[in-house]
């Protein structure tokens, strides 16, 4: 696939993770209180600083319990002349308790779509992720983020034994040439070798870190960073730097761990179609392989939002909560800088 | 643009119109009777006679008031080693009450991208006729029909002074090969010109209808057909066969009009963006130069499942109501065959 040609270069990739935006154990419920402060985040991390600070809102349909969808517009009376311009930020979010129901029930990720009832689950689970696309668009536009929801299969996304074998990334450029803000999803997709799989939020992150190069990615979670054993064990450790070697390896720089098996012991959770961790942590070495600095950090904190903004990039306070994940030439030099 | 390369031929592009599937004079709000009678049609339009007739639901995602998402599922049990085949059609729909409020609003259709009020506008439009198609796509799943939700802006459609300039169709294609039926909609769209515009699905029927020559194409709209003058107009006659010529020029070939003005009087309503009838008959006239007989007929009516059905092409009953419109090599010779 050919390189991408930008105007200018993308400053952020944000991984909106299904577990930090969703209610994981309600079907199909939003965490709208967390979806909330990640847009306005999001909004704070984006705008540029000479900008008027206002909120112009962009959702104008109707919401279930509000009232009136015209309120927002009465703000262009004074504001409208007012240009907002927002840094070349991409989103990307996972499916949370949006779209597994649907996938694994019927066994869209191992293909076969020949099968009624995978089929069926195929139309089902897009039905399921593009609807909590929809409200994730809206929720960014009520921010004034000027978000279009893009995804994945019909923007012609497909997978070959389910990794990417073609993606337009035109339609992306070109929306954020445009000023707009794509947000992309984990979709149902067409593999060219198992009929159709499940593409992962964090599959379509690497990709898009690959060939549009952004200054960094920030992957939102429901836990702090990544830890040394499931989150949940009272003995877990949270790793806070991964140094990646030209190989895609990884090892635990900070802190030092006492245990010589530095191997971080992962759980992938049973429901969980596209690999949970496992996925995550590798697709978030090839990207910090490239050059790129990987935050992985809890959603809706300020340890998030001072991830968004970027000021990680030039100093890391100690009092900052999250896993830094970086090219490092020699693994185990701390602090490296993927220059 | 090349011709789309189709393992078979399209059997019917459906246009949905806005005014048939909302309510009109009420924000965002779907006839949900139509809607469904649509829908049930569809599927019986579609349905090939050897499969079982059996509705086997593909809309797993919660419904606001349905309370059981799996009851379904349920069918899987005995129906699920049953495949059903749909034949080859594509839906596209209008917005009617969604997307006209915020498109007119901030004047999205007549360009200016830069201006804060029609970039907001831009993403406020794009939100609301994505909602519309989720719910179509839902409905047309409901009744087992594989529906797939392609948005034009994301699909790569855009535009150059309100003319199709790109269209990536092969996405179209690929969806209709794997058995699925694609659901696009008119749309807030790029404009090499203009910045943006509104491209409208009549205008996309005619794009689809070109490249993919489909058997015929089906307008269902909220009155009989095209009328000599406004339908609300009580010595309106409803026309029922416009011939068109090799020019594009067209005249009412039945019922034999008394007045020597032949000039059909056609409305323009003052909220609809996109050009109402004028732009109708006038895209529906370049499809029928084609070669490709279109059926104006109304909505959820006996008379619009057999336009769905495709029995006119072989024979027009007396009862039948509504609007032919075909190719002539001269206009004016009555029931001339398209060959």
């Amino acid at each position: 696939m050919a390189e991408v040609n930008l105007n200018q270069t993308i400053r952020c990739i944000v991984k909106l993770g299904g577990a930090a935006i969703t209610c994981k154990n309600e079907l199909e419920k939003i965490n709208e209180e967390n979806l909330e402060t990640v847009s306005s985040h999001l909004r704070e991390a984006m705008i540029l600083e000479s900008c008027s600070k206002k909120v112009i809102g962009m959702d104008w349909s109707k919401r279930a319990g509000v009232s009136d969808v015209s309120a927002s517009l009465s703000d262009f009376g004074d504001q409208g002349q007012f240009n907002v311009d927002f840094s070349r930020f991409i989103v990307v979010h996972g499916a949370g308790s949006f779209g597994h129901f649907q996938a694994s029930k019927s066994g869209v990720h191992k293909g076969g779509l020949n099968q009624p009832l995978v089929k069926a689950g195929f139309v089902a689970t897009r039905i399921s992720v593009t609807t909590l696309n929809l409200e994730i668009v809206r929720a960014l536009a009520r921010e004034g983020i000027p978000s279009i929801g893009m995804s994945p299969y019909a923007c012609g996304w497909s997978t070959f034994e389910r990794n990417v074998a073609s993606a337009d990334l035109s339609g992306v450029t070109k929306a954020v040439d445009s000023g707009f803000v794509p947000v992309l999803h984990g979709d149902a997709v067409l593999d060219h070798s198992l009929g159709c799989t499940i593409l992962s939020g964090d599959v379509i992150i690497r990709h898009l870190a690959e060939h549009m190069k952004p200054e960094y990615v920030v992957f939102l979670t429901d836990v702090l960073g990544v830890y040394d054993r499931p989150p949940t064990d009272p003995n877990a450790v949270l790793l806070r730097e991964i140094a990646v070697d030209e190989d895609g390896g990884w090892s635990v720089v900070k802190p030092k761990l006492e245990s010589t098996n530095k191997q971080v012991e992962i759980t992938v959770a049973a429901h969980d179609t596209t690999g949970g961790m496992v996925t995550k942590i590798s697709e978030a070495a090839m990207i910090a392989k490239l050059g790129i600095d990987v935050y992985i950090v809890k959603a809706a904190t300020t340890h998030s939002l001072r991830a968004l903004s970027g000021e990680l990039r030039r100093h890391i306070p100690d009092d900052w909560l999250g896993t830094i994940i970086r090219f490092s030439k020699e693994v185990g030099q701390v602090n490296s800088s993927p220059s």
